[in-house]
């Protein structure tokens, strides 16, 4: 890479990666302007909470809430869009979540798991913030094994109302958004308890404050007091005292409860049931993978930018003055910031696939039950590698800041703390990858949890397992690419895409089998199966780790193929080698064990990431400012021209 | 490691890890009980900072600060005690990192470079924080670069004074602690002109307020405001302009100004100059490395003894009732939290020697230059992986807590937020680990920074080079293990602990060397000699880091030397391989790249690390709690018996 500089055209980059909802993200640059959605730091909890509500009321008024809501409430939806809205609030993600909480969550399971009269009663006043609300899922005892979740919902014919109630302290209802100061109903998760039988888990509205904001009878609420970050967030924790309420608060389209306490669900089996349940509320998910991202690219630019500017420690010159070298020009340096560049690119592209293929499915005429458990653990390995990416990113970003990265002012501090808890919430990364593994051996028969680990042993054990790669994106393009790879051996195979495909889908393929037959072995052993799959588990997140990488690299591909511009292209398609090469450096010792590449290959990706790095780095600002984000949701003042004025470099937009 | 469970001795545990300074950390554990220095959440900057000022004047009451100081003023001149006092205050580290600016940089400066009428007229004062201080070195231009600070002091013989000076906004003194709030004085580094010459950086005493904490005329004072962490520490930035303090007010052990502007040092070259005067200053760098320790070992006390109780997902049962897992138990939980225990606990004997070090040169009838500039060598490398090390480990645990961990009762996310900055301050880690490297490839002849990196590309282009490898622990017993080594294909090699350290000095061996090969090519070539040291930049880093995993190594060898009990050696010595196994299966792509191990060694490791997690998985808490953190610093409610209630298991010291 040592051609001259490519005429890269700015507008075609950011309309590329607008993509398909364009219009939201530049409806959302004109509408979060101002000192009202300014990032602020340095604030109580007390003020924070209040203005992030305020905020959040000043979006209502604007036409956000309706992206995600029924045409029948006035909405417009297009899930795609709401998705997209979210990500947008980066000026303070406090704002972020607290809208993916109201509108979101709150709104989203009155919207998914209600019928009309509960969206004709409810969903208005949920958009306009009239009607704050809670998703009151998670218990103390039970956070990734929601299906076990011990508040009970027992309807009680006599008096046609369910009787709510937290059996024990495992029970109580943790964590939960708007819980803590502004929500006055509740979406409560309980089991089911009707006719004498136990129906698994439904959700159940609750009133948990009156008008004035005091608790209603019966219900208890704690606050759950200062965290890591999030602090506009008011999490906190219910109890329910055999609390009643009417029958028709039963959120009732996968179950409902006749007056004489009937149980009745269009879906018999209870398990899948519950999975049915929880598969249409994955929107929350795939929110957080792209608001994890937001947070990324946020994080990069600012570091990006300063580390242009900045210098420190001279370079010796033979002849005139001795000059101080700009950090990024560093290697160190730019292998701190550029891969994670790229892979923030690859992971942006395959966040809008998926929110694409969420939307197109939440419209389709049939529902297509294996297209959604296919997106439902594509959405859970996403979630999981997308928000790892953005902690590990933000860090690197601080530290690449020195100090500076350390002021409150700087942005990265609030970023890196309130995104943290990403990698944890709407699922631990860990369960979701382990979810994802078992779709994929069950090609995505088998929904999330219907079979336990006994379950999926016995399952491994009568099967002849192989793994189909299925291509997720651009499918010709890459089938093209793939047939016409050159042999392991070839000479520039490294910078050849069709390779790089081949290269990770049979890594994909190679670690799947080899734990199917694992799994295989374990179940006709006939030993604990639990203990069996317990030994595979490094193996069985692996698995869904490699799947992932494949899926990201496809949409990545397929994104530059949308590229009108050749320069541009040519640039994405680097960026595109830095992504895969870098992936394969980090993994290479899998691929010398398994003799996928050779010692002298192996080599050979370390120093073309360095070749590509420093190929990169004079792109490396403009990369960033692509990602579209105004300048005063970054309002670190490193990226905006503190420390260029103190060099006399120009400053940037300026 | 079927065999039954093994009986070990707590408190030879807990004495072997207390160490040389047993009584100092006893002594601590007596000290810092009570409200006064529980850990609390939730204060705003100003309480915080009100609060930090009130526990260092009450720890002024105590022995504390008289360690670290000379005997003449009523000190103990025990530095290593004076160390590991620091790594004792984990329960806030504001106060942590408040006492290290006050006693050990402000005190310790003045100790280091000021001569016998300093130390009367200033130490008392400061031991006392009758006199709160500043060490005013990092400038906002010059962080890692030290030298090339801009600050100046100019010698006016007119009236026998110095003028300090800041000349641009490059120059302006930032993230300096006690600045904002508290410090009445500063201790400026600066560039002194005396007697028409320039001779290099050196300290001057310069009160910043006057006894009413106003700021002195042509002092400019700004606070940093709110930071990520340590918002107990009153961080500001300092501008000069034309300030006049007496010729007295010289730190002048290492260079000083006649009344008439003559300068004189001991020292001739200025570069040696100003490393022999940085090189007096490194008790801040090893404190900070066990700040680090502290701050890793109270995160993963409470996710250990958290995740010991914690249960999620049911076991399946062929007979009984099906029982919830305790996530201790997963293997993937195991993988988290266990090798990064082993690695804590390497560090910490590392750390043990390393102060031993530190201790016993301060104490030396003469000083010896080579084990003195050996001692900055490894005291830059063990402060740079210590910190990253504690930023790794402190996250992993909050991951591991899920939602629990991001809550601010829970203390993970204040230790995690503290201790960030450890990485870039006190030496940027990245730069540290070159300094180290240059320092192996000079054979410690060089002081940091006398070679450039055109300086040192021809040095090396000089060179027949060979690494020695110099012990550095246990030299007579680490000899007898690496002879009696199988070869590399004995069938038990893997946990053999010659084998082990043979492998981690032959792979330094070899990077050393290798990088030595390719620098000397390089300035054989005689090309652009900072583009070649840039393109070896992740090489020269790798060196860095591999050979501070070997002298870790050695250090956990020799502390295991010392144990007096044969179970607790035996628990040990797993531990010990998990942290060498660890490591080895971490970098195994360069084991495999450059023939070290086989293909199915290097799947054996990863199966070896397996074994060993489950093998001390029961182990867990005890071990995690050997390291002697009182509750009260632990002090979140998961950790304490929160959990363990709920669940009905015992509570933990109860």
């Amino acid at each position: 890479m040592t051609e001259k500089k490519l005429k890269v055209d700015g507008d075609e980059l950011r309309g590329l990666l607008d993509g398909r909802w364009a219009h939201v993200r530049e409806r959302a640059r004109e509408v979060l302007q101002g000192d009202l959605y300014a990032p602020v730091h340095g604030l109580t909890v007390d003020e924070h909470r209040a203005r992030t509500l305020s905020q959040l009321k000043a979006l209502a008024g604007t036409e956000m809430p309706a992206y995600g809501f029924p045409e029948s409430v006035g909405g417009k939806n297009d899930i795609g869009a709401s998705v997209v809205a979210f990500e947008m609030l980066v000026a303070d993600l406090s704002l972020m979540v607290k809208m993916g909480v109201q509108w979101g969550l709150f709104g989203g399971a009155i919207t998914a798991l209600g019928t009309d009269r509960h969206h004709r009663e409810y969903l208005p006043d949920a958009m306009s913030v009239e009607l704050p609300g809670c998703f009151a899922m998670t218990e103390t005892g039970h956070g990734s094994d929601v299906q076990n979740l011990r508040t009970t919902a027992t309807y009680d014919p006599a008096t046609e109302e369910f009787v709510v109630h937290t059996p024990d302290e495992a029970a109580r209802k943790d964590y939960i958004g708007n819980a803590a100061r502004d929500g006055r109903m509740a979406v409560v998760f309980a089991q089911l308890h009707a006719g004498g039988g136990e129906h698994g888990v439904h959700a159940v509205l609750v009133p948990i404050r009156d008008a004035d904001g005091r608790p209603m009878p019966g219900v208890r609420i704690e606050d759950c007091g200062t965290k890591a970050g999030l602090n506009g967030v008011d999490n906190g924790r219910l109890w329910f005292d055999q609390v009643r309420v009417p029958r028709g608060n039963l959120l009732n389209r996968y179950g409902d409860v006749a007056p004489d306490g009937t149980y009745s669900s269009p879906i018999e089996s209870p398990g899948r049931r519950f999975f049915t349940m929880l598969g249409t509320l994955i929107r929350g998910r795939v929110s957080v993978a792209g608001g994890a991202g937001s947070a990324a690219k946020a994080a990069l630019a600012i570091a990006i930018r300063y580390s242009d500017t900045r210098r420190q420690f001279t370079r010796p010159s033979e002849d005139g003055p001795a000059q101080e070298v700009r950090i990024l020009d560093y290697l160190a340096h730019q292998r701190k910031l550029l891969p994670a560049l790229a892979r923030t690119y690859a992971l942006h592209f395959a966040q809008e696939e998926l929110v694409s293929r969420l939307h197109d499915l939440s419209r389709a005429e049939r529902p297509d039950e294996r297209a959604q458990r296919e997106l439902e653990s594509r959405v859970a390995g996403l979630k999981a590698v997308a928000t790892w990416h953005a902690s590990e990113t933000i860090q690197t970003c601080r530290e690449a800041c020195g100090g500076a990265g350390y002021m409150a002012e700087n942005r990265i501090p609030q970023l890196r703390a309130d995104s943290d808890i990403f990698t944890t919430f709407e699922g631990d990364n860990t369960v979701l990858l382990q979810q994802l593994t078992k779709s994929l051996l069950t090609d995505f028969r088998d929904s999330f949890g219907d079979l336990d680990q006994r379950g999926l042993v016995r399952f491994m054990a009568g099967k002849v397992f192989e793994t189909v790669i299925e291509r997720t994106a651009a499918i010709p393009l890459i089938e093209r690419l793939v047939s016409a790879a050159p042999g392991r051996d070839g000479e520039d195979a490294l910078y050849n895409r069709g390779w790089q495909l081949e290269l990770l889908e049979d890594r994909e393929k190679h670690v799947v089998e080899g734990l199917a037959a694992r799994l295989r072995r374990a179940g006709k052993d006939g030993g604990d199966a639990f203990e069996a799959f317990n030994r595979a588990q490094d193996h069985v997140l692996k698995a869904g780790r490699v799947h992932v990488d494949r899926v990201v690299l496809e949409a990545f591909v397929a994104g530059i193929d949308r590229c009108g511009d050749k320069a541009t292209a040519k640039l994405l398609n680097r960026l595109c080698d830095l992504y895969v090469l870098s992936l394969v450096e980090e993994d290479r010792a899998w691929f010398l064990e398994h003799e996928r590449l050779s010692t002298s290959r192996a080599k050979a990706v370390t120093r073309a990431v360095d070749d590509l790095c420093r190929g990169l780095r004079p792109y490396a600002v403009q990369l960033a400012d692509a990602f579209g984000l105004r300048d005063e949701w970054l309002a670190a003042p490193i990226a905006l021209g503190a420390e260029h004025v103190r060099q006399g470099d120009p400053v940037p937009g300026a």
